[in-house]
This record gives C-alpha cells, structure tokens and sequence, in this order.
C-alpha cells in the first residue's frame, strides 16, 4: 500500500519514521507492507528531517495512480477540506489529524466517504485510541456522557498552578518556554481546541450535529490563585473539561473549566496528558488516558488508521450505517449544573445578606459559604459560594445583578462544578 | 444475523438483554439486525429471566443452519475447546469471555479461526476494549510493557485494607457478602485469574506462548497490617499488579501483589475497578480503565464483537498475520525488580547487621530501612526493608537464608515494588 503524506511537519515525519522503522511488526499486523512514497510541502527549500521523496506540487500528488491512500496533515479548515473532498470523490482512502476541518466538515465529508474509508483517530487526543473505542469498543451502548480532558496546554498549566502555586500568566509562560504552549496560545487555552474534539466524539456518541461556534466554550485566562485556594480547602482539582450529555434527545455540549473531586480518576490527569471518561448504558464508565499530542503519539493514531485500511477493515465514518437519532442542541441556557462563585465585595454589614437575596429571588440555593477573615487595613474581602444544582440562565443573571450593585467590586467570577 | 448463546447465565442473559433493547441503535451501527434466537442450558427447569428460546441439546444447536455466529459463555477449559473448535471448523464465527479457554488453547484456536472471526474481547478486563486497542488502535506500536490490574475481587479487598484498615479475612468476607468475590476466593485472590489475563494480552502484545503455569504468580493472601501500614508511611499503594515486559526478545511475566507510587494513575483505580497501562515505542503510556466484570459490561464487549463480526471486519484473531518475533519467556529467576522485605527478628544484639550482611553477600543492596520501637514486654520487632533493583534469584536466596536464622520468627515476607 502506497501512502502519500500531506504536510511533513512534527507529525508527517513521525509517520514516514514509524512506517519505516516498525515495518516488520506493520506487515506482520495488516498482511501488507505500507509505504510512504511521496510528501508534499510548502515549501521545499526548508530542511526536513525525513527519509521520503518530497514535492511541493498537490495536483501532481492528487493525480498519481499509484498512491493507495492519503494522510493529511497540512492543517487549515477550508483548503484540506477541499484536497481531502477530491481525494474521497477518487474513493481512496484518507486519514487525517485535523480536527477543526473535522468540526466544520465532518457530515460533508461522511457523505462522500460513504464507500471509502476514512480515518481520523489523530484527531482527538493525539494517540489515544478513542474514537476506535467509541465506534467500535463501545458500539453495544448507548452513549449517555463523554468528559474529557482533551487540551494538553491547558491541562499543563492548571496542573502547575495548583500543584506550585504559580498564576496563570507564569504557568502559560513556563508551558511556551517548554513548547507545549504556542506564542499565540488562544486556541488551546481558550477552550476552542477542546470544543472541536468534543464535537467530533459527540458526532459518534450521538449523531449531533452543530459548529463550535453553537457550544459553551470558556478558556481557563481568569482563574486566580484564589479558585486555587478554594480548590484546595474543599477537596477539588480544577480541569478544563470537555463534557456532552444526552438527555430526551437533547445534547449538552459544553468546555469550561470545573471543579472535579479529588477522588475522581480524572482528577489524577496531569501535566500534558488527555483523558476521555466515558458512560454507557452497559459498560458504565470507562476511562482513557494517554498523551494527547507530540509528533510520535499522533502519528502512532495515523498509522493505526491506515493498518485499519489495509486490513480492509471497512466502519462508517462517524459510527453509523443509518441516521438513528434525532437529537437538538441543549440550548445553553438551559444547561444545569453545580456552581462556583467568588465576589469580591466591600467588607461591611448587610453585604452577605443582600446576595443570599439575590440568589434566593433568583432560583440559587446555596451548597457551601466560604469568608477568610479580612487581612488589617483591607477595605475588600472575597466571598465564595458553591450552589446546588442550578440553571445556566439563573445563575448568569444573579452574575449581571451582582456585578452592578456598588459593594461588588469586580464581576463575579464562576467555576461550574461536575460531579 | 441470527445468535446462537451457549451458556445464559448472567454474561448470558445480559447479551439477550442489550441486544434487544438496544436493537436500533446496533442495527445503525453494523448495519444488519443482530438477533439472539437460541440459548443453550444445561438445566432447562432453571428459572432464568430472559427473553430467548432454551434448549439443552447443544448438538442440534451446533448443526442449525440458520446460526451465524455463536457466543461461547459456558465456562470451564477443555469442553468449550472442544464446541469452539466444531463451530470454527464450520468456518462460523465465535465470540467468547473464557479466558481459561483461551489462556490454554489460543494458539490452537488462531490456527482453527484462520478465515474465521473469533472475538474475545470480554475475557480480560470485562468490557474495557482493551484487546482491540491492542490488536488495532495501538497497532503502529511496538509493545514494550503491560501493566494491568486485572482482577476486580483482589483490587476490592486490597482498597479496603488500604482505605478502611481492615485485615484481608474481613475484607474477603466483605467481598464475598457483597457477591464480589466466590466462596472458593482461591482462583481470584491467589491470582490465576490475572496470569490467565496477563497470557492474553501478553499473547497479542508479543505474540508469546505459554502456559498459566510457566509464569510467576503470587497472591494476596498473606499481606498483612503492617505491610499496609508500611505502604502508607512511604507513599506506596498495594495493588495485584499483572505485569509484562519485553527485552531482547524475551518477556516477563508476573503476577503478584506490588507496591506503586501514590502518585501513579494506576495507584487511584479502586475497589472493583480494572485497568490496564499500555507501553508502546510510539505512542509510550496509555491507560485504559473501567469495570472488570458484571453481566452488562462483560455482555458490552461480547456484543461489540458481534457488531464488528456483522460490519465484516476481520483482524487475525491474536494481531499477526505472520508469526513475526520468535520470543521466549523469561525464568523467573531472572527477573529482576525492587523489592519490600518484611522480617520479624528477636530484637537483640547483631541481628540488623547480620541481615545486612547476607543482603550485601548476595548481591543485595538497601534502598531504604525501616525499624518501628518495640512495644513493651514485646520480644520480637519488624524490620522493613526495601531495596534496589535485584534479581528474583537473589533475594529468593535470601529470604530462605534468612528464615533458617535462630532469630527470626517468621519466612520473611516479600512484595515487590513496581516503579
């Protein structure tokens, strides 16, 4: 089998090393040898690490007879999309790691792969085999809820900050200075990397459709060391967290960071690692857990998906022969959760009083209450409230009331709480 | 597709069960209507709550030509061999949980399922996928090491010994009440289970014959208070770890009880959950985790097997096409890892540096000592010993060496500390 590779980056040479060095143990698992013959990149004048024939001209590459399958791992949204929709209408078979042409195009390309197939395990937490485990490990269950810890960067600096003590901006730091974070770091740690690997899982766990721009995405910029603190008092471990539900044909999607239970096994997720929990009718939970990016760990997801497709192994793209369910979006304000609030307000009398009221008038009861004594000359002191189990729209608008009533200094910042 | 069931216990009545309830959702997913429409018993007066005719004449079950797939769930080793190997000879394909079966006969099963499916990813680790992460989401990857805690009964006493300072009788008891564990505990708390696991993954992983009673297995039977207690002063957590390692083409495997780091995803998987920890050139530790047993999990992967027996799939039944490695197992004298030493001595004169003389003359060097104040009017004491990396021969030496002096009380007890 033929391969050619689409972008020869971190991952492209990761592909053409692991295909050559486990060559042996490959034909040996898929009963044919699998070469990578022919890479295109940009730009040909850059040095490259890797053993293959290499070519800056994409028509030429799309039109070879001899090529039996494609990776491709050029990155973009609009343009793979269109190299990957010639590719399938050719019916070869395609791999990809690009998940935000995934969570864009994924129903398109679904319908032009219905007789070709089609990997995308590097898609979502790098070489963790979730979305074999979704389609297939699991296939005898009805999916009831994915969480996932799905952002690597985010997860890195959450993890220093409350194991060192150190603030987001020296976390985030720390994490470019390493390489796991980018100089522009908004796609991973605000959320929107999470939100195109939860839209593909819950594509497969529900048959949901939607863009990201649909779903609840907060990033994790504005948690201070005082979440921190109150994490650490009340037994919890602050994520960001992936999470979709099913409930009535209804899809909850939603990435935000949370307070987990320490005791929770994904509570033990640490540093760049992912981890995917995930509820079925029968199995219940099962859990996940591996390096979730790095040019070896997503190439060891591509070249699983092209054994697959040498072996002949044929699944429908996203799970399903026949569309089953008719499920909607959860609207986001009829999400319910836990919650966690910190008001910092003036320190005077009638203060907690007034906000219990707000809460109480506005459907909020609250869990737990937490005051740390005022220090000496400090006009302002920092409230903490956990609630029961409430409605998105009910706590947003306790947050706008409190926000603009005078002793509230700043606006009240909120962690959801997952149990 | 029409099921025959042989053997409708609970595994059994579960398989029934999910394939009639989540009959839409399967038929989506593999594309054909899986019908479960025989079931063989033994006892036919047997009250049994399930939807399915019964017979108990196997013979004609075994000849209908309307059966395309059997699920073996009958138990027991050399007489399901027997109908599994008629049923493969009729080139029909087989879904089974008998890790017995398979840790006896698998290689003899692959030669006979040559052109045939044979799904038996509900013998290790109940529905976890984890043989087909194995066979094919982690198939890019040369396997380096398994670690897996495979047993649900040993892992749910050993967390109540840990968590609630109980002693292993009360534990079992509790076990056993709660219907986790047998009235005959022997084949789960001894460890056979596990080495029966361990043999199947192992046999996937590396291709490795052997039979249960080649490897080393050790229970849980004798780890007694202060070896808990030991465990928490340092950090450690006991587990019945069953381990696999290869190097130089030749593997270790083992099963026993095993000090691991608190610290440790797999030091947090308690009571009756299983999980396994996967090691690949590629894509390096990846952890799989979830239930081990129960009727409805195990029944998630019999089924799962049977939707990708109906999509056609085939995958060589143990992962090669060709027989690649020519691999041979380890003797158990050569192993070598750290290792927990618990001996009671007289307390007197002499006695710390006559044991750490024998230590240091048979290659054995002290990693860390431990001595608690004698109790009054107590004439014995406990020495806790941990020590580097060593050989398996080594220390065996030892301990027998050091069970021969006049004082010490007891054989000294060894747990093995897995890093």
């Amino acid at each position: 089998m033929n391969v050619a590779i689409l972008g020869v980056g971190t991952v492209g040479s990761s592909v053409v090393k692991i295909l050559k060095k486990n060559k042996e143990l490959i034909k040996a698992r898929s009963g044919v040898e699998i070469n990578p013959v022919i890479g295109f990149v940009r730009d040909l004048s850059k040095k490259r690490d890797v053993d293959i024939e290499l070519s800056d001209d994409i028509n030429s590459i799309l039109k070879r007879d001899d090529i039996d399958a494609y990776v491709e791992l050029m990155g973009g949204v609009d343009r793979p999309y269109k190299i990957v929709s010639e590719i399938l209408k050719q019916e070869k078979p395609v791999v990809t790691a690009n998940k935000a042409m995934l969570a864009y195009h994924r129903y398109a390309l679904q319908n032009l792969a219905k007789n070709t197939p089609f990997g995308f395990e590097a898609s979502v937490a790098g070489g963790i085999p979730i979305i074999k485990a979704l389609k297939e490990g699991l296939s005898a269950n009805k999916i009831e809820k994915i969480v996932g810890i799905l952002n690597g960067t985010s997860n890195y600096i959450l993890t220093n900050m409350m194991q060192n003590g150190v603030n987001f901006d020296e976390a985030l730091t720390k994490a470019q200075n390493l390489g796991y974070a980018e100089s522009d770091p908004s796609f991973d740690v605000d959320g929107f990397d999470a939100a195109h690997k939860l839209l593909i899982l819950s594509s497969i766990a529900y048959s949901v459709h939607g863009d990201p721009e649909d779903i609840l995405v907060k990033g994790i910029r504005k948690i201070s060391s005082e979440d921190i603190f109150f994490a650490n008092e009340f037994e919890y471990v602050i994520k960001l967290l992936a999470i979709s539900k099913i409930e009535d044909k209804k899809v909850e999607l939603r990435v935000h960071p949370a307070f987990i239970n320490k005791d929770n096994i994904l509570a033990k997720v640490d540093g760049v690692m992912n981890a995917v929990s995930v509820y079925g009718d029968a199995l219940k939970h099962s859990m996940y857990y591996g390096p979730g990016a790095g040019g070896d760990a997503t190439a060891s997801a591509v070249v699983a998906d092209l054994i697959d497709i040498a072996k002949g192994n044929k699944s429908p793209m996203l799970g399903y022969n026949t569309t089953l369910q008719n499920v909607k979006l959860l609207s986001q304000n009829d999400i319910k959760t836990k919650y966690y609030l910190r008001v910092r307000v003036e320190d005077k009398k009638g203060v907690l009083a007034t906000i219990a009221n707000v809460m109480s008038e506005n459907r909020i009861s609250i869990d737990s209450f937490l005051q740390k004594p005022r220090l000496k000359d400090e006009k302002y002191t920092t409230l903490f409230f956990t609630t029961h189990t409430s409605l998105e729209a009910d706590i947003k608008k306790v947050i706008e009331i409190l926000e603009n009533m005078k002793f509230v200094l700043n606006r009240p910042f909120m962690i959801r709480i997952e149990s």
